[in-house]
């Protein structure tokens, strides 16, 4: 007998490797190679000291046991109200107007994202998502057999109303209008796009789906919200603003991207009890919580005013690198060869478009270019729901120190003008 | 207008919360009521000292920033070594028997069984599993809108086999025999019968579901094999027995119950290519690698001799509290009210029958008994696929200290005299 494969679930078979960890195991097979394409944050930046003596502080003592044992599945008391108080700050409310009962804790906001997208969505249900969008929930709803649909924007990357309306025509001549089940949104600092939705593009996309009858939940990804380099990003989240009062909301965060990676550590805020509680039902089938000495960590960190100052080095220090790589890309003249971007104002992404008929898709001439010079990119067309952006390219400054920043920016500019239009 | 409800997808809507969270509310309801029914681990028994060692020498010197950066999805690799090193060692073969390719380290083996049976299961298919089996795990399967059918066992708790041969002639009869994805066993001290399937069962099953041409994917959930009181127990996995050869097979362990539950870190091992690359694009998208900060402290005391030595006194502290609750019991005269159950040689549960028309389940007249009396305890059809074992209860020894165990003992033993046959 030889042996024998099993047969997978329609999900199972959906599945892909999802394109970053095929970038990954690129970089792996060249470690002179400079990766632009990672998302990873800074090991410079990591507050080793600060965890090392939290973590001291709550092992010693009467009770300290108690951090090492399971927590429970939606997660700590004290965390979740200090998120609750802190989304409440940060939305320009009183403390007391988000209860700590709305909080969910994750292994990351992702996990609370794929989770509440999960007991939502059947195979041929739509979600209406940006254009770009973040590649790893378009891997979400591709497991999950969902269509993605593309909210139109305009040159500047704000939302097209009117270009919304017409697609939810389309939607609906197609036969596919009651198929659309929610909306998501990556607002602040986004990734890829670093785009920051405006509040009247938000209250704009609210009006235009409730005047077509789409009251559907929103799902808010703001895991980027806190890195504005000039401090907390001041537009409201869906949470706060009246536009989306009868939609059921999801907002998700991190503690993450926003203090240290290694903690996987996020949070979902969700006002409607019967989707935040279906989605606790199935975290608690997957791990009945999110490793609670994790949770008190950051638990202690967020107390005693840790976070804050952990946020304020970040800030600066990624302000510092993305202005590092802009301007070398400046100077080595890649607007010149045709490229363009706006300098993002935060977050962890330069997102730029090259000439038009360039193509920078994995595997392209292009994408080799960049490999034998010894750099290396996220395609612009895996964020896409269409598969369009055919020409664009996300290059994160977030792992590679200032001088790395400046020979990877060179090395790019350098494989870019190479294809300079002719 | 008014507030709009999410449309829930078939999933979501199948979403039930878990019978344990409804224990544990009822718990938190009665602050002076003792629980034998939380499957936690002992605070007293927790490494406080260890782990904080741990987390310090990590923290400290050049390169402990790693720590706290994300890790890979799979999992670090030097832990992923020493897993697989100690898997082939429990099972009596040279460490290099087992490549580290083979782990994924996840949050709690939990997580990579629902994962691992979400990429095989359909709505519709048919899981195999024990009578009883880990309840959780049943959540797992109704909420995937899969059918789990009981193997049989004997009036000793051992399998059937003549009985399982029966079972699959009543499932190709229901034309449901294609539907048949896989098999789950809990097969070292079970949660909840405290049973370790012995190597002629598992055998006898492989050849079984062989000769009726069912070479199916095989789920071992083995997260007790380690807490046997004499040390870790002899029986072979599924992934050295030579019968068991030519099936995929996924074996689940943890690190969690055998060392610190708040760390929530476990593993699977999976020699299956397809199956275990399958799992690990579904865990890119929930979470993209379980914590890296938790999966070095356990790298390090796994490395150190830390593991080791918490495992001896874990055995021991657990053995101590199974005599003691034990003990009580039989002291206060429950076998003479007509209750029976085994002494088990390893895990956390005391699993016992009782007479036969007592009914155990939640809100029955005797579950409402203990209340009164002041004890918690998990009904027995809980556990069972099928809905049987309605005069059946798990009791743990989990949490509870020595002095609370006895008297937790007392009052189970007095609510269920209350309730003798007449």
């Amino acid at each position: 007998m030889k042996p024998v494969d099993p047969v997978f679930s329609k999900l199972g078979m959906r599945l892909e490797p999802a394109a970053i960890t095929r970038l990954m195991a690129v970089a792996l097979d060249s470690p002179d190679l400079l990766s632009l394409a990672a998302g990873f944050t800074d090991n410079a930046t990591l507050p080793v000291e600060v965890v090392r003596e939290t973590a001291a502080r709550l092992l010693t003592g009467p009770g300290s046991e108690s951090v090492l044992q399971y927590g429970t599945n939606r997660g700590r008391t004290r965390l979740r109200e200090l998120l609750a108080a802190r989304l409440a700050a940060l939305d320009g409310l009183p403390a007391e107007s988000r209860s700590p009962d709305e909080v969910l804790v994750g292994n990351g906001s992702q996990q609370i994202l794929a989770l509440a997208t999960q007991v939502l969505c059947d195979p041929g249900d739509i979600m209406l998502v940006e254009q770009p969008t973040y590649f790893v929930y378009l891997d979400v709803l591709k497991g999950l057999g969902v269509d993605a649909r593309a909210l139109p924007v305009d040159e500047t990357g704000a939302l097209d109303l009117p270009g919304v309306g017409a697609l939810l025509d389309d939607l609906t001549r197609e036969g596919v209008r009651d198929r659309i089940k929610a909306v998501y949104l990556v607002s602040y600092y986004a990734n890829p796009s670093s785009n920051t939705l405006g509040e009247s593009e938000k209250t704009g996309l609210a009006n235009l789906l409730a005047e077509r009858g789409l009251v559907l939940p929103v799902l808010e990804d703001a895991a980027y919200r806190e890195l504005g380099f000039g401090g907390d990003a001041p537009e409201k989240s869906v949470l706060a603003l009246e536009a989306w009062r009868d939609f059921p909301k999801l907002y998700a965060g991190t503690l993450t991207k926003t203090f240290a990676t290694g903690l996987k550590v996020g949070y979902g805020i969700c006002g409607h009890a019967e989707w935040r509680e279906r989605i606790l039902y199935l975290k608690g089938q997957h791990d009945f919580g999110t490793s609670n000495f994790a949770q008190a960590i950051l638990e202690e960190v967020l107390s005693r005013g840790e976070f804050e100052k952990q946020l304020t080095r970040l800030r600066r220090a990624y302000a510092e690198k993305m202005e590092t790589l802009d301007r070398v890309l400046r100077a080595e003249g890649l607007a010149e060869a045709g490229w363009e971007w706006a300098r993002p104002k935060g977050g962890l992404f330069l997102w730029l478009r090259g000439p038009r008929l360039l193509d920078t898709r994995l595997d392209s001439p292009f994408f080799h270019a960049c490999l034998d010079n010894k750099v290396l990119y996220v395609p612009g067309n895996l964020c896409m729901a269409d598969g369009m952006g055919k020409n664009q390219v996300r290059l994160s400054y977030g792992v590679l120190g200032l001088g790395e920043l400046e020979e990877a920016g060179r090395r790019f500019a350098r494989a870019a003008k190479s294809f300079r239009p002719s």
